[in-house]
């Protein structure tokens, strides 16, 4: 049977599993005895330890390719390296490429090819700026995910997307409209833990749809929060992303071990919040 | 002196030079006499001809990455090397990279490492949906450009970009935010020449900003319209980006000759509006 996003996610979820690990690495960052000079080898060596240590307790990995970007032509090799991995090891894991990626339709099928023929992605994160037409590329790939940014994890998130207009906000409205770009039933909102009010808000809005969460950890998200007011009627629906306060739990040679722990942790607080 | 994309822009707009030419090579376009099985090389020698064809007639150069990215690491290297082509050939001509990206502030300093030191580029298209407080990592570089969609070019631009809030619409919000942010003088913000209207209005708003203006050609935008609602009140600041209509002008082997006829028949038709 062909990969599909939703079906693999929700296998997953049946199986009690909701973190998300967000694999974001940082050249410096990286413990000494896992850098080579290869930026492509530092980073790969890294993330296999990353998906080794934790991949019987996600419901999906999230690299983020800005972080592989920023090393170039290495960066890039890493990311399709890593996901590659991903896909021999942990099949039954979904990948979201957070790329946050949004142009005119037109451009919009190179980058939904970038993401899921080239990569091999099972999912994307998008920029709902220019509205629905234009990300059609994406959402006509129905065994894909498509992710749409309504309430981003920042600070500044609110300068645009609390502007009331008609007494909703924006993000709100982004938010209904989500639910008409659902027609092939892969399609799913961003909304940060940094805003758990907001979470239970989009959730009212987009009924059983999955919900991407961000922000647990660095950016000090508020998980039991999140995960009450963010699960739907079937108390599944929700992802819940952690970067570096997984990855980089400990910047020592046990950094693997830690991850796997942190990874726990979250999972069991996942659970008693549900 | 170093590279500064205001100052190399602002020398351009002093030569009569307000065309943009955007490098968005797609394989199964180029001339068969062009292709190699190495799509690296292809786009390489298909970019490169219509450079040394058009850079003495253009104020920028403007690569759209997800073209290169649909590619995988071929594609990567061949957009590397395509800046790294300009900065040898036509040193005076910025190159701006069209990546459209957006993600919180942490993540967006790897974006500007990605496009500025790592690529080269001297200005970026960015998202504004995060708000000014993520773009900081970009907003920071002073020597390099940054311009922030306020109208996009398709179709369905209006869906959220003409939302009413307070008698302003959402690109007018955008559009005013922008002038704020503006504190090193290296803001831009990008409006479709589809929407001509839009662009007076946002002229009105930014003051004697820069302003990136795609659709042209292809898209079907209004040139003359556009010139004439989109000049500054210096009767510069503004860059009409011609992509598909130039580099595609003939897809048989006189396609450089053509991309210049094209581009000159672009410049002479600028001129005249002004």
């Amino acid at each position: 049977m062909d990969r599909d996003f939703m079906r693999l996610l929700d296998s997953r979820w049946e199986q009690g599993l909701f973190l998300c690990v967000g694999l974001d690495p940082g050249y410096e960052k990286i413990p000494q005895s896992v850098r080579s000079s290869s930026v492509e080898e530092t980073f790969l060596t890294f993330n296999k330890a990353i998906i080794d240590a934790t991949k019987d307790i996600v419901c999906a990995f999230k690299p983020n390719p800005a972080f592989y970007e920023a090393q170039g032509i290495e960066g890039w090799k890493a990311l399709q390296s890593t996901v590659d991995y991903i896909h021999a090891v942990a099949p039954d894991v979904p990948v979201i490429l957070d790329a946050k990626r949004g142009d005119i339709g037109n451009t919009n099928v190179d980058y939904a090819k970038m993401a899921f023929d080239n990569f091999g992605a099972d999912a994307i994160t998008v920029q709902p700026y220019a509205g629905g037409e234009a990300l059609e590329p994406f959402l006509d790939r129905s065994d894909k995910g498509v992710f749409v940014l309504v309430r981003t994890s920042n600070g500044g998130a609110r300068e645009f997307q609390d502007l009331e207009i008609g007494g909703k906000k924006l993000y709100e409205i982004v938010s209904g409209a989500t639910v008409g770009w659902n027609k092939n039933g892969n399609v799913g909102v961003v909304v940060g833990t940094t805003y758990p009010k907001e979470i239970g808000e989009v959730r009212a809005i987009v009924g059983d749809m999955p919900i991407l969460m961000p922000g647990v950890g660095a950016q000090g998200g508020d998980l039991e929060e999140s995960v009450r007011l963010g699960k739907n009627s079937k108390g599944k629906g929700f992802i819940i992303n952690v970067s570096r306060a997984v990855i980089f739990a400990s910047q020592k040679d046990d950094f693997a071990e830690a991850a796997r722990a942190k990874s726990q942790e979250l999972h069991s607080a996942i659970q008693k919040a549900l």
